[in-house]
């Protein structure tokens, strides 16, 4: 959106290939439309990407429908592993070194993976752990509305956004997810303690 | 779209109840604005819409993320089940009685599986057979560009679109599903010819 404003405010001509990055850009940025940063703006300013040449589907299919089959592959293993808490609102789900190995994957096979769970109504939030090495993990957090992932995140060193944060961790796996599930699982408990009117916080520690 | 343009047509005031429920339609009905059907003008009513109070983030939670659990259990299973050809073309999953059983699956629950080996550039079809009784199976075909899997599914009766078609077929499944992956193989592959320009043929018998 930047960028097209620039393009327009120098009276630069929006060519196709520009228009084309732009709509990527859009698409990706706001989950094809679906985040809450999808405003009026965005949808306007993509209707005259539209204009300017871009076909949607060709975008779609460039970004979504562009990966190696072993995405399929270790989405098949990865999701084999996928569990809720005894809350029911708390999915994890792993990916261990020999499943990337099996599936002959390449970065980026895993994209949106921790996301796939979240489209259960009850589960509130997911924490997906990636073996990098032996006892060394990459997890993802995501979480829905108020939930703020990115706190528990912050406590291990790691950082992002209320509903999409990032972390590195080392131990025995078994131990360290049952404790970020916890953390996340405390994390949810406390937006719905808020939500309730059970306790009163300012905005920053929420 | 068009209850949007009758809405304001007839000078009435679009309420926010009315935009969410078209916003909502044009969502599904462009699959998140990813299908060829989005348009300049499917953008600009979204924007409009979203002036008029709609926000797309609950609409698209309202719609994707509104799934009991059973969801994540079945494609657990479904996904276990995922093939493909040996041309590396065309995908083919199942989903057994067991599986809807064991995951106490809910009509809809498998929305979209059939989408998800498409997710892979090289795959240009997929077919997806759902058992329904004792040697009787529901399937769904799909296909990227050009491919018309609607043709296959009307030699069996069934019916659709070019790339999004189904059908209902009784027999041996591992026959069955042998016979469709062959007759969705040959549509890619005269999709393919017809690119090439190794055939001609005329735009209706595609």
């Amino acid at each position: 959106e930047m960028i097209y404003n620039l393009c327009k405010a120098i009276g630069g001509r929006v060519t196709k290939e520009i228009a084309e990055c732009v709509y990527m850009a859009l698409v990706t940025d706001t989950g094809s439309f679906h985040f809450s940063n999808t405003t009026e703006r965005t949808l306007k300013v993509a209707s005259e990407l539209i204009k300017a040449g871009v076909k949607p589907a060709d975008i779609s299919e460039a970004v979504y429908n562009n990966y190696p089959w072993s995405r399929i592959e270790l989405m098949r293993q990865v999701l084999g592993t996928v569990r809720r808490d005894d809350s029911g609102k708390v999915a994890y789900l792993r990916q261990t070194l020999n499943m990337r190995h099996a599936a002959g994957a390449v970065d980026g096979d895993n994209n949106g993976f921790v996301n796939i769970p979240l489209a259960a109504r009850a589960i509130l939030a997911a924490v997906y752990m990636r073996e990098v090495g032996d006892g060394r993990f990459r997890v993802s957090l995501r979480s829905k509305g108020d939930i703020n992932v990115a706190k528990v995140a912050e406590r291990y060193g790691g950082g992002g956004h209320r509903n999409a944060a990032g972390l590195q961790i080392e131990g025995d796996w078994d131990a360290k997810e049952a404790e970020l599930v916890d953390a996340v699982r405390d994390a949810v408990e406390r937006a719905e303690a808020i939500a309730a009117g059970d306790i009163t916080v300012a905005p920053d520690v929420l």
